[in-house]
């Protein structure tokens, strides 16, 4: 009996499309659950295709041709542990597990270095695109062994999603936890984008007294520019739907503003305040989305707060290409943050990590899909060392040339008493970046004041204590 | 030979202080050291104090009257345990050590459930008001049994601090991480104080042309009033200090600015992410400090990335009320962020905090000691269930007052181009709170359309998800 070419445990939506996907690509493949019914049913819904099925591990194990190519498509955490506990006896030395789950890098960290006793490689991978993306092609996030991962590259570049160049996006990331950090920050960055775009259109239909109608026109109008990307069109296409149930309405009126998450936003913020790196954007979109949680304590607190009785005066076609500056300038901001921290990792992980190749494989499959990846891509290109995004020449030209925009949009909200907490810490995230001399001096003087913590000093070297308890002074 | 009633272990200048405390207030100390040079040299410089010293941790352990009150002022971390089992094989049932570092509320949580075990009682406090507060009275916030509290209680009100209406600076806080706890949210709250008065430092100097000097005196009369602070009253202090190099500057006009952090804010961000709260204003802090560390890409930024051109004009006078009122608005604001995370943590681990107390023992020996800490304990009083500061009447009243104040200040700011990172996040958190209807519907929509992450609506019960691919919509 011939051996399988590949091999997927877990038949969640995801796993089971991933399945389909490589066996469409020409691979054949085992599968595996812990709930054999599932197992049953997958097989029996898609009896055409080169895809077998087992209900113990041992005998889905030894159907996969060796090395073993074996990838899991289970629920992060605990349940991961546990079914590479039941795979390792079958395993033999080689042998690849590929973890596609939304799993913390260090536990991919871990994970890796304990397979690598017993010599069995190790890739943690990211998996972008959600069900449709995972079925039609994904953007794929690979960490670990690099000799490990250029046995799967074929496959994985087989069933990646393809940019319009052509090329899969997909690309060896670096060793161990890479792939599943990378995968963190593209999370983070997407709720970002998520409610830059929420509070633009909080601004064009509050602020502006736009109908949804007009806000998604422009959305797709935007679309068609340097915004283009697939937040973008899908918020002008969503806005435009009716209700499903019995009323009359656009489906977003009716729709409760609690949004929730999955915990991989929060991950982004927890690790850039472990890493010391400035993340503000992102960290206010997730904060954003606990505040939108307390629907309740909002509604009591709306009928007690008052706001500003100011209103917006001004020509509206000017004012809506501000806000599209403005929300441009702060994606700029928000990515440049992400990669900031993709470059801090990279260097305490010595991971070596390729911003631009991994600003290449966010160009299609996965959720923050957008036109000016390119050109983060052409920025590392030209300087794999760059600093900060909004150093390289397209980006500096744009933030030049768009900040008059977004301090007047962030002004104006202010003013009527809109909140825009992820715009307006674009605009801080610009402005204290660009300042040679930040007061943090004060927050020294008061550090070495109250607890004696030492100060350094702008005209020369060396580390200070002032005597601030001396008594003639 | 009599026993003694206090064991410290640690003698660094906050073990040392807080020994020479207990003994000043007429109770006889056992000290331990692993050092014990340390040790003799603490002797040796006190000789005339009831302190016995001991080379070896079982004679020190015997020399202290059952049961045992142990205190370590040890280095945080895995000093801590490695002391903890150094101790552990001559203690006995009852005996009760006390961590007064600054430790993780997580650890104390753990070391408590593990003590508990042999039967030892464990109390985790914070200590706040660094060496001189250790020597003549420190905020103190202690978690563990409350049994055992009870039993050093005498003791830990007669070395706190005192508050103008002679109550002592201690409170029972809760069960096992209460007190670290309530002490990590302390130094939360002190990085968002701190950054507020550097902010507002940066609008007088850069945006307004004051001299040092007279920002000085601008703190200084603030000070008298409903700002009236410790971090207020140090900072017009330092300001006025002269350099005590060789230059004729002010001292902080050559402090670097690069601000230095031990962790602890961090922490605080960290664990609001984790329970789900919304704590920008700290958190914004905590990146503030980064962004300082960045001092060598922030020179070469501020050569490349321009500014606007706009410069204030303004009424001064006028200009520096509204600039005191935003600052008291922000406090407010970042005071009713860390309250509400206490909250969320008493419900979560069923502590059952008492705010007002907390506010209470904050209002002396404690870095963020301030006058308005007393309204907050009046808050909680008369509502001890209230949802946010904010609503409390005499809060209601300053931030509906002073909301035009620092919507003005931060748009100026934003217009000049000097950044505001926490006063910007201070406005957003009211607007977000007060507002019935946030955009977050659009992520939900957003969500519901790539993950089909489902939705709730507002005018019905539910989970709902919307068919968004179907053909004929």
């Amino acid at each position: 009996m011939s051996k399988q070419q590949f091999g997927m445990v877990g038949l969640g939506v995801m796993g089971r499309n991933l399945a389909l996907n490589s066996e469409g690509k020409g691979y054949s493949v085992s599968v595996y659950s812990h709930f054999y019914n599932e197992t049953k049913e997958f097989l029996e819904a898609y009896p055409e295709r080169n895809i077998k099925g087992f209900e113990l591990i041992e005998s889905f194990v030894q159907s996969i041709e060796r090395p073993r190519k074996i990838m899991l498509m289970v629920t992060a955490g605990e349940i991961t542990d546990k079914m590479i506990e039941q795979l390792l006896p079958h395993l033999e030395k080689e042998d690849m597990l590929i973890d596609g789950g939304n799993t913390h890098y260090e536990d991919t960290l871990r994970r890796s270095r304990y397979l690598e006793t017993f010599g069995i490689n190790f890739i943690g991978s990211g998996v972008s695109g959600g069900e449709e993306g995972a079925l039609n092609g994904p953007s794929l996030m690979p960490g670990g062994q690099e000799k490990a991962y250029r046995l799967i590259q074929p496959l994985f570049e087989d069933i990646a999603a393809k940019a319009h160049d052509g090329k899969p996006c997909v690309s060896y990331i670096g060793p161990d936890g890479a792939g599943h950090f990378v995968k963190m920050v593209h999370n983070g960055i997407e709720y970002g984008d998520m409610q830059l775009i929420a509070e633009v259109f909080d601004i064009l239909t509050r602020g502006l007294h736009l109908t949804i109608e007009e806000v998604s026109d422009i959305f797709s109008m935007w679309n068609e520019g340097e915004l283009n990307s697939y937040l973008m069109s899908i918020t002008s296409e969503l806005l435009k739907r009716k209700d499903d149930l019995d009323t009359e309405d656009y489906i977003v009126s009716n729709i409760l503003d609690k949004a929730g998450n999955k915990g991989t936003g929060k991950w982004t913020s927890q690790n850039a305040l472990d890493l010391g790196v400035p993340l503000p954007l992102v960290t206010e979109a997730v904060f954003a989305r606990f505040m939108s949680a307390l629907k309740e304590e909002r509604c009591v607190a709306s009928k007690l707060l008052s706001g500003p009785t100011t209103t917006i005066s001004c020509d509206k076609k000017e004012m809506i290409e501000k806000i599209r500056q403005a929300l441009y300038f702060s994606k700029i901001m928000s990515y440049a943050q992400g990669f900031s921290q993709m470059m801090m990792a990279s260097n305490d992980y010595n991971w070596q990590l390729n911003y631009g190749e991994i600003a290449q494989i966010f160009r299609e499959g996965c959720i923050i899909r957008a036109q000016f990846l390119q050109k983060i891509t052409d920025a590392y290109t030209k300087n794999p060392t760059l600093k900060n995004l909004m150093l390289d020449d397209y980006f500096l030209t744009i933030v030049t040339n768009y900040q008059d925009a977004i301090r007047e949009v962030v002004s104006l909200a202010v003013k009527v008493g809109i909140p825009t907490p992820t715009l307006s810490s674009a605009i801080a995230y610009y402005d204290s970046y660009r300042s040679k001399d930040l007061p943090a001096n004060i927050i020294q003087a008061q550090r070495d004041y109250f607890g004696a913590h030492t100060y350094e000093r702008k005209d020369r070297d060396g580390i200070f204590h002032y005597d601030w308890y001396k008594k003639d002074k």
